[in-house]
C-alpha cells in the first residue's frame, strides 16, 4: 500500500457533453499520514448530475481546477489513523473523491454504522433524500389532495420525491423515460400514474392525469417538460426548480420555459432552494427517511457499477438516462 | 341625446400586433333606461396593456367576443338615473367601455369625488397603483437596503413601483426606453439610477449599478431584460412577474428566460400575483396611495389623448412605447 490511483479533471465540459477524456488517470505515491488525519480506503462512490456543474465551476459546488482529483461523495473504511476519533475498521462517509485512498481530517468525514443502509447514505438517506425532503416539503408545500407531478421521476431524487408526496397525501404523477421505469413507478413505488416522455405525448397525458391542474411540480429536467407542466399549473401552484438535466449538456444556454407567464394567471410560484440552508435540520430529516426506508414505506433502487477504471463512464450514464436508480460504483 | 357612439371589437389580435382595424365604430340608438340603472356620459378612458390579452381571452380578464363593445375602465358623469344611489351630476368610476354613454346598474360603478385626484383613480390610486402596491409589498417584500430593479420603469405601474420601493428604503434602479424617460426617473422620481435599454448595454449597467446583486426585480417587460436581471439576482431574491410587454405582440410564444435556473443557485423565487386576491385591502391601500400623492412623496404622470375617434390609436401607443405616463383619453 504505497501507491494511490486517482482520476483527475482534465477537461472543461462547459457547453458540451461530458466525455471520458475529460478525466485522466494517475498513480501517485502515498505520503506519510499527517497528524489528526486518517487514511480511508474508498469503497463506494456516489454520482450526481451536479458533478458536471462542479467541473464547470457554476452554481453551488466548490470550485475545481484542471488537475484536481475529481470531487465526489463516497463511503470507505479507515485503514490507518492518527485521529483519536477514527479507528481502523470504521466506516466513514465524506467527500472522498475519485481515488483509491483519501487522506482526510477527522472533522471532514462522518462515521456511519456498517448496516443494511450503508450505501443508502449516499442516496435516499444522504443528500439525495434530503434534497427530495426539503425541496418537496419546504418549497413544494404539498397538502393532502394535491396533484404532485415529478419529472426525472425514476431518478435518485425524483423517486424519493414521489413517495414522500404519497406519504403527504398527494396524487402523484411521475414523468420518466421508458416503459420499464414507468412500470416501476406505478407497480412498485405506487405512483398514481406515470408518463413515458420517450413514447407518450406529455401534454396530452398531463391533461388526462391532472384534470384539475398541477398543484406541485418538482422539476429535475427543465426544457419542454417544464414548459408543458407550466401550461397546466393550478391556482397557487408551487414549481420547485431542483435541476435541469435536459440542459446540462447543451452548447448554448437553452431558452427558458415560454409559459412562465402562466405564473401570473395562476398566482403561482417557481422557486429554487439549496440543501445547505437546511443543515440544522438534517439529523431529524435523515432519521425520518431511515425509518420510512426500514419500514418499506419508501423503496429505493441502486444502480451499482464496478471497478476503478469505470468511474468516468459511470458518471456519463447519468446524462444519457442509462442509470436506473441511485448511481453508485464499487471500486 | 338619442344616439350612442361605440367602438366594437372587430378582430382577433392573438399572435400579432394590435391594429386600429381590430375595432369598428358604430352608432346605435339609446334605449330607454332600465330600472335601477343610470346613464353615464363617459368622459375619460384608461388604457392598459392587459386590454390586448382581454381581446385574446387569455389570462385574467373577462371573456370578450367579436362585436362586443370594447371593455375599459373609465370615469364619467351621471346624466340620467333610475337608481336611488346615483344622482345626475355624480362622477363615477367603472367598466364603462369604449362608448359615449354607458348604461350601468348602480352596483357596477363607484361614486368618486370630483377633486384633483379624479383621473388618478384610473391610474396611481386605481388598479395601476394597487398593482404596484400589492405586487411590490406582498410579492417583492422589499426591505431597507435592498436593491430594487424595475423594468418598464417609466410606465404607469413601474413608475409607482419604484417610488414605493424608495419609501420602503430600497435603492431603486429603473429600466426604461429613451433618455427622456430615464432623466425623469432620476431627476423627478428620485430613482438612484436608470438604464436606457434602447441606448445602453443593460447587462453592463446592471453590473455597475447592482454590485451586490438584485434583491427584488419587478418585471413588466420579460424577454432579454428579464433574462439579464435573472443573471444578477442576489441570494433569496424575489422576482415579481407582473407583465411582459415585450411578448404581447409576438407571433409565436417567445422563449422564457434561459437563466431561470439561477433561481436555484440564489434560492430565489419568481412568482405571479393577481390584484383581485387583495380586494379586501383595497380601501386601505388606496388611502395610503392618495396620501402619498397628495403629499408629493409619489409623483405621477398622465399621457392624455383627446377625441372619441382616437380611442383605438391610443391603445396602440402602449405597445410601441410611445406613451409616457398613464395612458388616458378624454372623449
Amino acid at each position: 500500500m504505497t501507491k494511490n490511483q486517482q482520476w483527475l479533471i482534465d477537461g472543461q465540459p462547459r457547453g458540451r457533453a461530458l466525455r471520458e477524456s475529460d478525466f485522466k488517470r494517475q498513480s501517485v505515491d502515498l505520503a506519510p499520514l499527517e497528524a489528526d488525519c486518517a487514511r480511508i480506503r474508498v469503497e463506494v462512490l456516489g454520482f450526481d448530475p451536479s458533478m458536471k456543474g462542479q467541473m464547470e465551476n457554476i452554481g453551488y459546488a466548490a470550485a475545481t481546477s484542471q488537475g484536481d482529483v475529481m470531487g465526489a461523495s463516497g463511503i470507505g473504511e479507515v485503514v490507518e489513523s492518527n485521529a483519536p476519533r477514527l479507528k481502523v475498521g470504521d466506516k466513514v462517509l465524506g467527500r472522498l473523491g475519485w481515488q483509491e485512498f483519501a487522506d482526510v481530517r477527522a472533522r471532514e468525514v462522518q462515521t456511519i454504522p456498517d448496516d443494511d443502509l450503508l450505501t443508502a447514505r449516499l442516496g435516499p438517506v444522504g443528500t439525495t433524500g434530503l434534497t427530495a425532503y426539503f425541496g418537496l416539503f419546504r418549497n413544494g408545500r404539498p397538502q393532502p389532495g394535491d396533484t404532485l407531478v415529478v419529472s426525472g421521476a425514476a431518478g435518485a431524487t425524483g423517486s424519493i420525491v414521489g413517495q414522500l408526496g404519497r406519504l403527504a397525501g398527494c396524487r402523484v404523477i411521475g414523468i420518466a423515460g421508458g416503459a420499464e421505469k414507468c412500470s416501476w413507478l406505478v407497480d412498485e413505488l405506487r405512483y398514481d400514474a406515470a408518463i413515458d416522455y420517450k413514447n407518450e405525448p406529455v401534454k396530452v397525458r398531463l391533461k388526462e392525469f391532472c384534470p384539475d391542474g398541477v398543484d406541485v411540480f418538482f422539476d429535475n429536467v427543465g426544457g419542454s417538460i417544464l414548459n408543458d407542466v407550466l401550461a397546466r399549473i393550478a391556482l397557487n401552484a408551487r414549481v420547485v426548480v431542483c435541476g435541469g438535466i435536459s440542459r446540462y449538456e447543451a452548447e448554448d444556454l437553452p431558452p427558458g420555459p415560454a409559459n412562465y407567464m402562466n405564473l401570473i394567471f395562476q398566482r403561482a410560484t417557481m422557486a429554487g432552494f439549496l440543501l445547505t440552508d437546511y443543515a440544522a435540520e438534517f439529523p431529524r430529516a435523515q432519521a425520518r427517511l431511515e425509518s420510512w426506508i426500514r419500514s418499506g414505506e419508501i423503496l429505493h433502487k441502486e444502480d451499482v457499477q464496478q471497478g476503478f477504471e469505470n468511474i468516468p463512464a459511470t458518471l456519463l450514464r447519468l446524462f444519457s438516462g442509462k442509470n436506473f436508480g441511485k448511481q453508485l460504483l464499487r471500486i
